[in-house]
């Protein structure tokens, strides 16, 4: 397997979808990691801030420098959100990929874009171009994309679960139920009172319950997948748990005469990284910790028209960094699963 | 402050629930521990077994002793389903009022309790004279009783959240959802690999989907408020900490011209154990560690016709122990406060 | 019981210990919660920042305002190092007595506060008069004080366990070993990435051992106690829990013949929050979580020179609000358990 | 990279060192994973008791089988204490090297063995011919070795703390003191209240002050480097996390003219798997989670005699499983490192 080797770029590597995203590309056979930026931490070994990397990454983080980077083949963003959206341009005009782990190119309406995340969208007109990083909903159009917008953490689980249900249109859409569960890393490495250890730890809550982030893009790729309006409850909730979402999901049959355990098994037959449980399973979050999966588990409680479905995944991981190693894989041609063969780390 | 000092007994206090009655019992100011049986532990110093109550409770554990037992003026049961319904009967003959923390007094309908518990019940016969110990439902009922079922710990979260919207008959009671989230106390103080800490510590899951004994119990009192059939889809989740309950609960409004944050703050405005909180609030369950509390949020997410409900409490206190005591000073005309003024720890 | 009631005040009520101190004052017989001021805060509804609060505490967050806190009995700082300096001396001088839950009096060498503090001391005069509060070694000088040094954490939980030892010149003072270990809310309620769930959870580390503040303040006691040089090795440790330190504590017997359990015991016997543990125990740091204890056992692996002493306290509660409030509860005459009597939450 | 494909069978594959060794064994690039035995796990599919490796090894637990165990290249028994002793002799016989993660071959002196683990030893002649499986210790006596006792985690830990000091004869070996916290997956997989979530979860606790079984193990191999008698004290903690120990060790300077960290970096400069941290470094056991590797640092606090070395490792890896390969890989002379390249999950 001789492969060609990818000159990678990650721009704002110190959050944990960049250590994450690091941690994968250094194991990476076919990845070249040439260049880590972060405006706050240049000139910062990289592993004396995440000591995991010691011995694996000798990197320092660098001065973001957008010339230097349009020399990569690819592009990684591991920013906030309204960075990748000013050097998008650039660096496409180079004939640099660039994926985007925030969520800059992934509502394909503008004025829908600019409400949620309350900024001027810097170059609208990317928007039509970029691909949604779901390889299970758009694998084809992510191998010739240049700009991959990387989906969220919520989103990637949501929609894998309801995924099957609305191409077949067998339930109703007005009425779907989202209720997710997500650890603590989620809400990203920043100085904050809100996820110290002793705020969320033996605690849960639901947050945002009028109105997350996540809800316009889950709303949009279901909508796409069905092709009907979609009515969609979403609510986010804290674990105290570091990785991992629960993505519980609620719909109703519109013919309950209807077996949906092969349907799930077929759909995902072909995918490697989405595994259909066996009928009456409950898959466990940390059954995917550090691993690129998500699982689903299919129920219709009392056999009735209420059907659940369960879809768990490592947000750092399918959610988010391990996503985008795929779509980096798909987009240059490599094996799909390359740098992505980890088992889950249990217990 | 003269009370009557109520005699009272424990019958099997080595599990959670029965330590966290031990520890309020010991710090209620109208109560004498008279004696607490255990059939394994018995001879054991009780403060041996549960090191925080050295100092506090100088009790050994007794072989269990009906006749003994007959001498109280309550007996508290917080044994395994089961139990209570071979001893309630003679005590009940023998003047003694009987709070069962068990689920054995809790369905009305022996053959389902047969059906849900997989037990021939041992005397059906007081099923239609056990009340069922939700003191926001059944005050009254309550206060002349001699037999209480103290009810389940998801069932007072879930009912609490939904009984104004029942009461009112706001919502459609033909697709009622519980998403809940239960800390792993909930599972009881007992061998097992399941609940060891490197099992279920830094993940998240469902469990029995497809039925768990608590649906039946809420569906029964759901049903009585309504007075309508009520298609309930109740799933319960494990989450990686010690307490709490979270009830995530959704239903569709009937009418959407209703404005439900006054209906629940007057609902609850009397109540001394049920805080209605201000709209917009998400309520965390380490708000509730150790008190016993239920503080309730309502939200309509985009202003639409589905209402979700947050209800949070301590399983061991409000979804056990807590409550029994609250019982316990209905039933024998204390205040109904005494022992319950503890305020939740917190961090 | 009728008690005089002694009007408190808490300056800097927004952190841990404030809340932790807000949590026991409130339900404390004989105080009357005045005032509660912060900075930061003012303006904010205290129960809004702390939801355990509701219905406890109906207070607001006001600005410090010294000729307010001028007119109560007693006032708590439970601020940063470095601000009841500067306020002390006001507050004594118009008869208030002070508690100061921070540094700044427990050192009583200025010049040694000045290295390990970083700050000029504003009023080093005050040293002097100040009495450390701890109530099993200055009992009586505490019954007589103006003003309070209320000891650390790891020094309470360090000094009980050493105390029977170098009271009785029992062991060399020249290689005393105390290896600690911390849960997350010793380090604060401030906005920091260090202290993260996703930092901190799920690992262990040790931190500061060349050198932590603790470490002068436990030497200082421990010669005081023993009237010999003491040279001690103090390493902490952060364990990923909420609550609780656990201190570990080596030293080598002078003379083997000696029988250490009695000795622990008789030490202690009067002492209502200090508890010893019968021979062969392992104290387990959750035996007093909210729960204003010390527990002690004492071991000598093989019956050798090396004496194991291991002590336990909730950091919170015997290490800062408890045990303040029972300095408080020495200073104003009442019952030395008023308001402490609550019992550890387990599990 | 054409390697040898070496057949390996696991003995008793069920709990967390099985589990890990699986995980890690079938990420291995020249090991062909033939077998996994299980007495009470026969005939069930491995992945359906470990969702993790769903996808990943697709045999079935099937019933221990000397005769087929005998066509292996190597065994590795993952078993609980005395189950390897009773078929060692057989395999060797049959030309097939042996690992044992277990204690039976980890003693030389028989008479010891029995003593500390109550039990009579099946095959006391193998103790001389057993080597310590420490490669940092003993790498050319593992390569030539048909039968490998893998070191205990705590031993791993604390000998690899105290090697460079013992082995330069540094410090005193009469007042060594190894104070250890691990986390809960070093107890086991097995039914057991002691170890539940809601029992050890937000707690820290000391055990087996008075002796513990890895006491004989880490001293054995002290007294070989050091080639003097050692006096130990040895206290193991039990911390609220699934991975990770953490090592305190304290020793005593014989001559204080001494540079020890060019010492330690030294020492270990060749060692694949010792991570010697940057003077004034705190390693924290996530930095190891999943990765094997140990990591260490050293300090003299404040300079002095007392020497204060840090030293984590994920006990189901450096301490069992990952050894248990780095072991094999250099018995069959593969490449070390070989199977073990992964990065520690962070955070």
């Amino acid at each position: 397997m001789v492969e060609s080797v990818i000159k990678t770029a990650v721009v704002g590597g110190t959050g944990y979808t960049g250590v994450e995203l690091l941690r994968l590309l250094a194991m990476h056979p076919a990845v070249d990691l040439a260049m880590v930026t972060s405006r706050s931490e240049a000139g910062v070994v990289i592993s004396d801030l995440f000591q995991n990397l010691r011995g694996h990454v000798d990197l320092k983080f660098t001065p973001p420098d957008i010339e230097q980077l349009a020399l990569c083949d690819v592009v990684i963003f591991a920013t906030p959100n309204g960075v990748a959206m000013t050097q998008a341009e650039f660096l496409l005009e180079a004939g640099v990929r660039v994926i985007d782990l925030a969520a800059d190119f992934r509502l394909s309406d503008a004025g829908q874009w600019q409400h949620w995340y309350g900024m001027t969208h810097a170059c609208p007109g990317l928007l039509k171009e970029a691909i949604y990083g779901l390889p299970e909903l758009n694998r084809e159009r992510i191998r010739g994309a240049r700009l991959i917008a990387n989906p969220g953490c919520y989103p990637t689980a949501v929609q894998l679960g309801f995924l099957p249900l609305l191409e077949q249109g067998l339930v109703s859409t007005e009425n779907l139920i989202a209720d997710a569960k997500s650890g603590v890393s989620g809400a990203g490495r920043k100085a904050s009172i809100d996820f110290l250890l002793a705020e969320v730890s033996e605690s849960l809550q639901a947050y945002a319950v009028d109105g997350h982030r996540h809800l316009p893009e889950i709303t949009q790729g279901l909508v796409q997948v069905s092709a009907t309006p979609v009515a969609l409850t979403f609510v986010p909730h804290l674990a105290p748990m570091i990785r991992g979402i629960h993505a519980t999901l609620y719909a109703t049959l519109i013919d309950e005469d209807v077996d949906l355990q092969p349907l799930y098994e077929q759909r995902y037959a072909e995918e490697p990284f989405v595994d259909v449980l066996p009928a009456g399973s409950h898959p466990a979050t940390r059954s995917v910790k550090g691993a690129n999966v998500c699982r689903i588990a299919v129920h219709r409680p009392q056999g009735g028209k209420v059907v659940v479905i369960l879809s768990v995944i490592d947000n750092l991981v399918k959610g988010a960094a391990g996503q985008a190693i795929q779509n980096l894989n798909i987009m240059f041609g490599l094996d799909e699963q390359a740098g992505l063969k980890e088992i889950a780390l249990l217990p």
